[in-house]
C-alpha cells in the first residue's frame, strides 16, 4: 500500500488557496485592459484597486503605497538597485544582489543594525526561519516568509519598504508587492506606461493579483484564528520526533525566536543534497538550505554566515510545513529519515 | 431591447481563450516550485519547459532562446536598457524609454532603417496595424502586435531580439517573453536566483506560463486555419460602413500593409479622448490613438511622427477587433458612430 507524497517545503511555495483559485477563476472573467477608459477597463482598474486596498488590510499596510510587481525579487530589485545598502549575509538572493554585505550576525543567526536607514534586514529567514527584531527606519525589510505566518504589519515596523509575495502565502508565482512609505521615492525599473503611478509599468497581472489578494485575505483570517500555533505544536512534534532517533542532529535557531512552521536540520557530513533525494524517494518534498534553479544544491550561504563550518552549511535540511500538513506527515517524515540516518550511521560503523 | 456590449479593443487587450483558461486552471494543480529538486519542483519545472518549446513552436522561434517575463515591458527593459539604440518615433512607450528617437518615419508610417544592429524596429504598429519590412540583423523588434495576428516567425526575421506578450493573444496579462538569438549575451535585469539561465531571476509565473503556451498554440493553430482573413473581412465592412457615413474621414494606412483587425479613425477636430466616452456609453469598448494609466488621453505619438498635426493627432479613434468580433457588431458600431459624427455636424452647422 503505498502512501502520498507529503509536501513538506511551503517556504519554496505554498499549495495554492481555494480563496485563491476561486478569485482567479472570476477573474478570467474581467475582459478589460486596466488603462482603458472605456466601462471593460474600469471594471479590471477597480477589480486591481479593490485587491490592493485588501491587501493592504491583510499586511498592516493602510498607510503605505503598494506597488504590485512580478514577485519579490522584482519588488527587491525595484527598492534596492544603486543604492548600495548594507546588509547581512542572511539574506536572500534577490536582496544580496543589490546590497553590500557589511552587517554582523550571531550564531543564533541575529544580526545587529547600527543605522536602520542605511540597511536591509529581513522580518524572518527562509532557511532557518529565525526572526529579526526590525529596528525602526530600516530601509528595506524582505517580509516574504514573516507575512501570514506571523503577526506582520507594514506600517508599524517603521521601514521605508518592505517586499512580499504570493505564493508564499498561497498565492500564485509571479506576482508580489513593494509596500513604500507614503512620499518614498523609487525610480521606476520598468519603463514605458504609466501604470503603478509611474513606478511599475507594463500591463498589470490582472489575474494573479485578484489570487494574491485573495490569498492575502484568507492567511491573516486564518493567522488570527491561530491556525499557526497549531502548525508549530505539528513542527514541535516533528523536532522531538527527530531528536528522538538516537543521533546528535543540530536544529538550527530553536532556542531563539522561530517562524512556527520551519525546521533546519545538520547532521554534519550527511550532505542535504543527498537528503533531499533520498527523502524525494521516500515520498517528501523537502529542500536544502539553498538552492538554486540548476537543481544543484551549495553549501547553505546562511549557515556560513552563522558561523557554521563548510560541511556543516552543506549538511542542512529545511522541513518547512504548513496548515494543511498533517501530524501523521510529520512523523512519517521523521520515521523515514530516522531510518535512512541510522543505514548511514550503520554503513560508516 | 438594450444590446449586449461589443468589444472593439484587441489590441489593448484580447479575450482569455478556452485554451489558456484550461490550462491555467490545471497548472494551478502543480504544487512544486520549479527551482526545487524533488519530484513536485519537477513537474513544475517540466510544465515550464513545455511551455517555451510550444511557445517557440508558435512563434517559429525553435532556434531561439526564450526568457519568460511579467510582460513585453519587461522584455523590451531586459533587451534594450543601457544600449541608447535608435528607433523611431512610432515605437511603444516600452520601447521608447529606452531608445533614441532617430530614425525617420514616412507618412505612410513606414520607417526607413540604416544600421539595422544599432536598431529597433515595431513588427506592427498597436494604433495603426501599419506593418513594418524587417530588414535582417536588427537589434531588437516589438513583435506584441504582430504575434498572433498575421503570419510571424522569430528565426525567418534575422533580429538579434524580438518581444511577445501573452495577453495580446488571449493568454493572461502579466507575462511575457523574450526571444533571443541563441549565444546573444543579455544582462540580467532582475536578479537573485538562477532562474532562466541566469537571465531572470524571480520564481516563474506558472499559471500565467501555462496560458500562455495554450494562448500561443491556439494562436497559431487559428492563424493556419485562416480565421484572420475573416477577421479582416469583418474589418473592411466597418470601414466601409464609416465611409458611407457621408462625412470625410481618415483611415490611417489604409492604402499599405496593415493588420487585419485595425482602424485607425480621424475626424480632425473630434477629439479621441471624446469619442471613446460617447462610444463606451453606447455600449462600445474602444481606444484613443493612445492611452496612459491616468485615464486620460494624449494626442497620438505614432500619428505625429507620421507627420499629422496636433488636432489630427488628438482625433484618432483605434477600432480592434478579433476572431469573436461579429459582423452584426461591427455594422452597429458603424451605426452608432455615424449617428454621433452627424450630430455633431448638425451642432457645427
Amino acid at each position: 500500500m503505498s502512501q502520498p507524497r507529503a509536501y513538506l517545503d511551503w517556504n519554496a511555495t505554498a499549495p495554492l488557496r481555494p480563496e485563491a483559485r476561486a478569485a482567479m477563476a472570476e477573474a478570467m472573467e474581467v475582459l478589460g485592459n486596466p488603462s482603458s477608459v472605456h466601462a471593460e477597463g474600469r471594471a479590471a482598474r477597480a477589480l486591481i484597486e479593490r485587491a490592493r486596498a485588501r491587501i493592504a488590510a491583510a499586511a498592516g499596510a493602510e498607510g503605505a503605497e503598494i506597488v504590485f510587481t512580478s514577485g519579490a525579487t522584482e519588488a527587491a530589485a525595484l527598492a534596492l538597485r544603486g543604492r548600495d545598502l548594507a546588509a547581512s549575509g542572511i539574506e536572500h538572493d534577490c536582496v544580496a544582489a543589490w546590497t553590500e554585505e557589511r552587517l554582523p550576525v550571531g550564531h543564533d543567526g541575529r544580526v545587529a543594525v547600527e543605522d536602520p536607514g542605511a540597511s536591509v534586514l529581513q522580518a524572518a529567514n527562509s532557511e532557518t526561519g529565525i526572526l529579526q527584531d526590525l529596528p525602526p527606519g530600516l530601509a528595506f525589510t524582505d517580509a516574504v516568509q514573516a507575512f501570514g505566518k506571523i503577526p506582520f504589519a507594514f506600517d508599524w515596523t517603521g521601514a521605508e519598504a518592505a517586499a512580499i509575495s504570493a505564493h508564499k502565502i498561497g498565492g500564485p508565482a509571479g506576482v508580489g508587492a513593494l509596500l513604500l512609505r507614503p512620499g518614498s521615492s523609487c525610480e521606476a525599473l520598468l519603463r514605458g506606461g504609466g501604470q503603478e503611478q509611474g513606478r511599475r509599468a507594463g500591463t498589470e497581472n490582472l489575474i494573479g493579483i485578484a489570487g494574491f489578494a485573495a490569498a492575502a485575505e484568507a492567511a491573516a483570517a486564518d493567522l488570527a484564528r491561530g491556525i499557526w500555533d497549531e502548525v508549530a505544536e505539528n513542527r514541535n512534534t516533528l523536532e522531538k520526533a527527530l531528536e528522538a532517533g538516537g543521533s546528535p542532529i543540530i536544529l538550527v535557531g530553536k532556542d531563539g525566536r522561530r517562524l512556527p512552521n520551519t525546521s533546519l536540520v545538520v547532521v554534519p557530513g550527511w550532505k542535504g543534497e543527498t537528503q533531499v533525494m533520498q527523502m524525494d524517494l521516500a515520498g517528501f518534498a523537502v529542500s536544502a538550505g539553498s538552492a538554486c534553479s540548476s537543481g544543484k544544491v551549495r553549501a547553505s550561504r546562511v549557515l556560513r554566515a552563522m558561523g557554521f563550518d563548510g560541511e556543516a552549511a552543506a549538511s542542512a535540511l529545511r522541513l518547512s510545513i504548513g496548515p494543511a500538513t498533517r501530524r501523521d506527515e510529520v512523523l512519517r517524515f521523521a520515521e523515514a529519515w530516522t531510518r535512512q540516518l541510522r543505514r548511514r550511521a550503520a554503513r560508516a560503523a
